[in-house]
């Protein structure tokens, strides 16, 4: 299944979800001219955005296009629907079923929008990815033409049109391209991808580390230690999204290293900041009462716990932060525990015999370690 | 050739270079008890140091452990180096063939101590990794047996005992073992690895980005542009050191995306900081005058310029650093030309359906996309 083909500018953007994220992609779609709406639940948002063209809950100072139009908080008519050229989903993952479940009779299959997906994590009670919930509630061919957006982008910075770059994922090329190309500006690069799994595994799974991370510098460690947990943790990420059957590359990209990278060292990360406060002392009770809203890494670690298990992985560093969010463990002691492990060695090939290597592989009387593997996959 | 058995400990330990790094590895074997000799070549430093076990130019705030000795300025007899366990070269790139030059007579090849590197770079006008350096002066032997220390490690963070992680590689497994073993502790982990071009190409390449993410961050730019330059930078790295000849995975290890992650994230780093004041547009000129000296990744990104146009590889971002800094280009214009390249698509090999993916694969109609890839390699 394939959408249908896209308008020359502009296009017609539903975007679901007027969060942080939601509203940033709103905002930067009408700033591109596109004729965007933005879905919310909340009647008085939805009124004020129409009145003053700002979000009283999201992004409080940016001042949005008058291309952006606020609806809801019903769900839109077929007619409008079938209007849309976009649909772009930027709903929580854990309220996205029932969503698509709604929105599904809406959908003329033979004349499909495009539909883009921003959520992040794993559905807590199913473990289902979101490439699941939309299989399930809307068909196998809806889930193989859906494009996923993920990669470094705090939304502040977007709308500020400082310099970003997100990568595109889709079981389906042409679909990947399409969204990239609709969202694709001098100030924000995209890049397609074909491993929706591995972006989905690896934007949930940095939440993960993100904890970690923040634990540590909570702890009163620093810089040393962090990229030790980044570094490492990028090691775990890879091996789970491997065991899992995702690309081992996809965690090497934007969505991946990039995205472990943005969240592990800011502090505007809610999950670095759970993380933080645990290293600090203060109990997880505490920390989720006062925080107003979850940290997704929270819940997607019960869900990773499950996966290492199952799959048979090496994961300390998740293993450490599931026993300190649900078994109480002191956070310096899980810290004491990871640096006791046994030494070991890095992930590692030989290094192969081919390019300038050569020549001092030879001058090492070495050239016989001459070891093939896949040079291709790096070019 | 292998090194003799180390004694049980304590070792002896002679460190060529009091310098940060050098001082500071000085500081952690002193600490775990080895019997440590630190040369310096600045008299003032040694007579200082033997006073009152403070290094005058460096860590300056640091009570060095008191199984610490200076010696020098003169290169010590051979007699001394005889009954030396290990070596450790804490010398610049730059000066490291003429000590080797004057070392190597003095060295038994039949009763070798361990001889372990921690300097980064590419020697200037040869193009020289350290391998070679230590091959030509000292003989192929000698260098297929040396031990290579990196990755991301704060010389003021090792002293104050604060966690950290390094990997330590040589095409000898038992000398890279010994190392390792020389220098762990809880406090200090050390992975072993037998790629060493690709331990010291990292080492040097990830200079070039620090200067880059330096260079955006004093443009004004934040956050998201940061881990782009990051991630973007990391898969350069990749290309050019697999082109090279080294092994792709050497790059996610700790020497990798750790130290990049470290260097192109603090204002501790001389690199970073080159670029930063660029970004906020003063002239290398001025920088390199008020700087006191010179930041290796600098020189660094002349060679690899040559190591880019030899081997055919894009390298964008390294190409807009070497324009920056030789060709006197704008930083603002290098940055808006690196916007404006065509989209493209991320480093990629498809999904396996191996793991839990081949269940949601064969949900999605998508079981003979299956492909296979080295999985074991991430094992």
């Amino acid at each position: 299944m394939f959408s249908r083909k896209q308008p020359s500018l502009p296009s017609k953007v539903l975007v679901f979800g007027a969060g942080n994220f939601g509203s940033c992609l709103a905002s930067h779609l009408g700033d591109s001219q596109h004729q965007v709406y933005l879905w919310a639940r909340e009647p008085f948002l939805i009124q004020h955005f129409n009145a003053h063209h700002r979000n009283s809950m999201y992004l409080k100072n940016h001042q949005f296009p008058e291309t952006i139009t606020a609806i809801g908080p019903e769900m839109p008519t077929k007619e409008f629907i079938d209007d849309m050229d976009v649909l772009l989903f930027a709903i929580p993952t854990q309220f996205l079923r029932q969503n698509l479940v709604t929105l599904h009779p809406l959908l003329d299959v033979n004349n499909m929008p495009l539909l883009i997906f921003v959520n992040k994590g794993i559905e807590v009670g199913t473990q289902a990815l979101t490439l699941e919930i939309i299989a399930d509630t809307c068909g196998a061919d809806v889930a193989k033409a859906a494009a996923f957006i993920s990669g470094p982008s705090f939304a502040a910075e977007i709308v500020e049109r400082l310099p970003t770059s997100v990568t595109v994922a889709s079981f389906t090329e042409s679909e990947a391209k399409k969204a990239s190309e609709l969202f694709h500006q001098p100030h924000f690069r995209c890049y397609t991808n074909s491993d929706p799994i591995g972006i989905e595994l690896s934007g949930a799974l940095k939440n993960v580390y993100a904890i970690a991370a923040g634990m540590s510098d909570g702890l009163g460690f620093k810089n040393n230690t962090r990229a030790m947990i980044i570094t490492r943790g990028l090691a775990e990420m890879t091996c789970i999204g491997t065991a899992y059957g995702a690309s081992p590359l996809t965690f090497l990209g934007l969505a991946g290293v990039g995205d472990l990278f943005l969240t592990c060292s800011s502090s505007n990360s809610r999950n670095y900041t759970v993380g933080y406060r645990l290293g600090a002392g203060e109990s997880l009770d505490v920390i989720t009462k006062t925080l107003g809203s979850v940290a997704e890494g929270v819940s997607t670690t019960k869900g990773v716990k499950k996966y290492i298990d199952e799959l048979g992985i090496q994961a300390p560093i998740a293993n450490s932060v599931y026993e300190v969010l649900y078994e109480g463990k002191d956070t310096r002691l899980a810290v004491r525990e990871l640096m006791e492990l046994p030494p070991s060695r890095e992930l590692e090939l030989p290094p192969t015999a081919g390019g300038p290597a050569r020549q001092l592989m030879r001058k090492l009387g070495l050239e016989n370690r001459e070891q093939s593997w896949p040079l291709s996959i790096f070019k």
